[in-house]
């Protein structure tokens, strides 16, 4: 029989007790962050847990690292630690165990209704790589920015294609996105123009959460790699196209990106996707023997994007996508990333790319 | 009269008290890092001018940014306050100031010689960029990589062309770079290869380290843009050719540079660097007006680089250009990159790209 909880989770909710997603929130406006993961209508409050001990596992046990107003400390401890996080906690919110369940002064302090809370990002991110690895959107941007001709690179099919992106303006969903200015060009010779951008534009992506991450120098295994990695989140990697077509030669995208990458609030682990996993899309060519796993995995994950334009009052679908999409998979981007000795760290991000379909988008 | 320093300073020393450079150091291994100033052999140990009440100034009076493991806390604060430690320690530093000179207790603790501490980066670095503004750079890299036909692009003389780069990797100058492995590709229809770079390159810069910075969505106006650079630091952008040649296009160079970052340890105000300041060069095409400045600084700073071959006893001059080569000025570098909103941290660092000159390369 599933494991259940004693927290009532209705039959649609995102938060039963197999997923238990990992944030960063705060119970008042006027209290410190803290760790807490989703369960139900209710955010339990980590910091709350381990101030009463009740991570009693040997990697958890005295650790003030659900005492942090960040998760990097945690994703430094690495998946021993993490699986027991989540084993203590399945454990802590099934209905048979009675720790949480009858402690009515514990429940009252620890578990805050997510409609009061105030969700932050969940990890202080030292570098963040946006990777560039679903086909059909290589395929898309290619057409957009180079023509059908020359849409898709000879490199796109031996590495995962990726760039920096920039950290400082990582924002939690529900952020304002401020419309950002900068140059576009019309076409020829034409002098560039100065102002709003005409072509905002939003991609869907998941990024990987890093931990604990390698030394400079160390490469990490491709078939290691999956150790590195806490869990996705969902971004939208909002994108100006006429200034990021007019910049981007030769360096890549700079300000067409910089201006704001949003977040879920909510990490969710590879341990609770775990049951989600299937095949990677077979690679041809056969990928170099560092980028080569013994078992290539994708995630079945459903993608939906909504838009509801000013002064409307429904939303509609205007992008169903998946992340089995992905012709790279995490675990090979890692693996490329430090073939040359990069350094990854506790609390960077790995963006997928857009995670773009066979089937186009339609239009609101 | 020039101003005196108490303490010997050569003739051909880097660090009269007219520079004061700040960085980080450690005076024993196991101390606990700390901020101090160069001058002569010595290194001003800030923390314990700091602990003694000698910061007295309106703005660092009670402040404990002197007590960090980084300069960020004090890049943090502003001109008005670099300033003020600036006069401060000259003046301390004085011939004519008894304060510490005749205090011996005090010289003991605070004047380390520099022969005996370690130096460290001196700053944490959120997010790093690198421009690409010298014109003679953007020549010879367009021919090595896109032959001379379409070496510039039209944008270059529009905008500061830059990407993100890669914070993690960043060292002290003397940290060991490590040879990266990656992915080259010959010509043509052929296979990529894979193994140790071939074509392992060095990048003559300087960089910006940026302080106070600005809020997202609020961009500095070019003209305000000197209030945000604390310094400059020397920069070794590592560069591996044949991986950088295969995976940039279209996204811009990632592994060809993250596997090490070089950068000299002492940050060179802005305020000492003022009497090197010189006219930057005439701009043709004008700038749109977001870049237009009302004093267009430039610095005048002679760059050299030597290279000792593995088994030879000498090293040899393979570079020597000046910063004054560079056609975007750092002050429109860091406007550029707010004008779309894009949010600056105290500890950033805005590469200049390759400062070439006129004159090309000698071989060793």
């Amino acid at each position: 029989m599933a494991l259940k909880s004693f927290i009532e989770v209705g039959p649609d909710s995102h938060f039963p007790i197999q997923n238990l997603p990992f944030g960063i929130f705060k119970p008042e406006p006027t209290s410190p962050p803290r760790p807490g993961v989703a369960i139900g209508d209710y955010v339990l409050d980590l910091s709350t847990i381990s101030v009463s001990g009740l991570f009693d596992g040997p990697f958890l046990s005295g650790s003030d690292c659900f005492l942090q107003p960040n998760l990097n400390k945690f994703l430094a401890l690495g998946r021993p630690a993490w699986k027991e996080a989540r084993a203590t906690l399945q454990n802590l919110l099934s209905a048979d165990e009675a720790k949480l369940r009858d402690n009515p002064s514990l429940r009252e302090k620890s578990l805050v209704p997510m409609s009061k809370v105030e969700m932050l990002l969940p990890i202080a991110i030292g570098d963040y790589t946006d990777f560039f690895s679903s086909m059909h959107h290589a395929r898309n941007c290619g057409i957009m920015f180079r023509g059908p001709e020359n849409a898709i690179n000879p490199n796109w099919f031996q590495l995962p294609i990726a760039y920096h992106g920039r950290s400082s303006s990582i924002v939690v969903s529900g952020t304002d996105i401020i419309r950002p200015r900068g140059q576009g060009h019309p076409s020829g010779n034409s002098p560039p123009y100065f102002g709003p951008s005409r072509k905002l534009d939003f991609e869907l992506e998941m990024a990987a959460v890093v931990g604990p991450g390698n030394e400079l120098g160390k490469p990490v295994d491709v078939n290691e790699a999956g150790d590195h990695i806490f869990g996705l989140v969902l971004m939208n990697d909002w994108s100006a196209r006429d200034i990021q077509a007019w910049e981007y030669v030769p360096l890549g995208p700079f300000l067409g990106k910089s201006f704001g990458t949003t977040l879920s609030p909510w990490i969710v682990t590879l341990d609770a996707l775990e049951p989600f996993a299937c095949d990677a899309p077979k690679q041809d060519p056969q990928p170099l023997p560092y980028l080569a796993e013994k078992i290539s995995k994708n995630y079945d994950i459903s993608l939906e994007v909504q838009i509801k334009p000013a002064g409307q009052e429904d939303s509609c679908v205007v992008t169903r996508s998946n992340f089995n999409h992905l012709y790279w998979t995490v675990t090979q981007q890692l693996a490329h990333h430090t073939i040359n000795g990069c350094n990854l760290r506790p609390g960077d991000l790995l963006g997928s790319g857009t995670i773009s379909g066979p089937v186009g988008l339609q239009s609101c």
